[in-house]
């Protein structure tokens, strides 16, 4: 590594495969409309024959928040597994054109690279069909400890939780962090996530992680309740700093007790939803960084959010440095 | 195949790999603005592990103006040869899910599927650097004699011209059509493949070809004149019918010694340029397989054309035969 890596993020290595179909497309094969699933090798084939044409992006939840604090001018790196294939290419390539550093190996058997195949019905909205491929292959053995041990922060995506190699590959890191004592950042990722994992995830946010971001949806099925107020009750009793976002009406930051809401930013116009809390967590982290109060983390977060909301595409596109200067100096 | 096809095109299928990148970029490494030029395999590794992130999307000259035509109801077949990999997965379902008839086998040897690594700059100009890989294999045992016999119209990209084994292809499918009395097109592509083969060129013009797509440019270097007019006066002593494109200002149809212009189509913002001489020859060949006038075949073509450059891609995303009937009727 040639500068010092202020973050390490573990993560799915995904490359995206996007098309617009009508809401029929969804129905007519029971895929519920918005939401995330895995699915397997074959169901990847089915869907993707039936799916229209289509274009590719290099996406995944944690690397597209990492990519978002490269361009903060945060220095990341990325733990994931892709194949030695073209998709494996356009992903390793992609994060790397992004400032991220990435080394872990390909995988040179086993299953190809994981793809997403996202539909977009007209109404904007997004149903995510995940075939986690050599995701699910990544081990203890592609994380480095040293690395890890150095980093300001360590960064673990909730989705990753559900195979059992990457699970302990992120249990590892999450002993090496702490015994350096530093922080580790945890996102719940997706409702389907909280509710396979339910257990595990409270206990990972009582005991092992400094920091934890969710949504209104995710923090309620955290504690089954449907009241956001008495999930957020339960969350002010830990230690664990917990931020949860909230879509248009911006952030609220539980820590020591204490709720700090922050407003949302003004969208002129949503184009497509996809990757904001990926990059709210960019912003705030990024914050962190550079040492700001949690409130800034939180507004930072919600203007990164915006931008990647305003236009096609789960990774920014404006110069964010330059958005963030402006809005908050 | 399951209804009569009416038109084949042969072409290179190749997958665009697309990404923004400053002027210098270019300058840089000698890469002329705004041109198209092939690459080895090396050149294409180099040239992309220095390009920024980009996205993925099915592209090729004829596969683009067969995806236009079977989006305005024609019955195309498409003829190009991928290897049996991810971005040969990629262009073979996204011809097919665009409603066109593919079923050259995959390469499952020699090189990997071409692609075409382009760059855009601020200026919205779009430099293409083309490693042709699988597209240079395809061959004669690739043609369907049959299929081509029975189709309306043979359609050729001047782009493969260059790689001796489909250019053989491509010469045994204008006999065997010719042989039947279909109509053959050929589009002369790209003023550096004139000027690699301007007799060859000047020969199927005379001798073997019933429609020819030129833009200004083009049709000037194949008589190795600045003067358009000059140009158009050589390609009037042919029984071949020409279509000489003029950007913004529309479309001038050579036939039988005379000249006839049509306007071209108002468009409120330029976004993307690429494609819009593959959606031309798209929407005029069309129109003649609907069997219109070749000054109406020319404004579907001018149509078509217009709606491709107002957004990002070489593909339509309009319902195309609901905008030439609003206009044509």
């Amino acid at each position: 590594m040639t500068a010092p890596i202020d973050i390490i993020a573990i993560g799915n290595a995904l490359v995206d495969v996007i098309a617009e179909a009508p809401r029929a497309f969804l129905d007519e094969r029971g895929i519920a409309h918005g939401s995330m699933r895995l699915i397997s090798a074959a169901e990847a084939e089915t869907l993707y024959a039936a799916m229209p044409a289509g274009e590719a992006i290099s996406g995944g939840s944690a690397a597209n928040t990492v990519t978002g604090m490269a361009a903060l001018g945060a220095r990341p790196a990325f733990v994931g597994r892709v194949a030695d294939d073209q998709l494996g290419q356009i992903f390793r390539h992609d994060i790397r054109a992004a400032g991220v550093e990435y080394a872990t190996p390909p995988s040179t058997e086993g299953n190809p690279t994981g793809r997403c195949l996202i539909v977009v019905t007209p109404d904007g909205e997004r149903t995510m069909n995940t075939y986690l491929g050599a995701c699910q292959e990544l081990s203890e053995a592609d994380l480095d400890a040293d690395a890890v041990a150095a980093a300001q922060i360590l960064y673990l995506e909730g989705y990753l939780w559900d195979p059992p190699a990457p699970r302990a590959a992120m249990q590892k890191a999450i002993a090496v962090a702490r015994a350096q004592g530093r922080k580790v950042a945890f996102t719940l990722s997706d409702v389907f996530c909280v509710e396979g994992h339910r257990d595990d995830f409270k206990m990972l946010l009582e005991q092992h992680v400094d920091l934890v971001f969710g949504n209104e949806h995710e923090v309620c099925s955290l504690y089954q309740t449907s009241d956001i107020n008495a999930a957020m009750a339960e969350l002010a009793r830990h230690a664990c700093t917990t931020v949860v976002t909230r879509s248009s009406a911006g952030a609220v930051v539980i820590a020591n007790g204490q709720h700090h809401a922050v407003p949302g930013e003004h969208v002129a116009r949503v184009v497509d939803s996809t990757g904001a809390g990926d990059m709210f967590a960019g912003g705030f982290m990024a914050g962190l960084i550079e040492g700001r109060s949690l409130t800034d983390c939180a507004r930072i977060g919600c203007i990164t959010a915006a931008e990647v909301i305003s236009h096609y595409g789960a990774r920014p596109k404006a110069d964010l440095k330059a958005l963030v200067k402006a809005k908050l100096g």
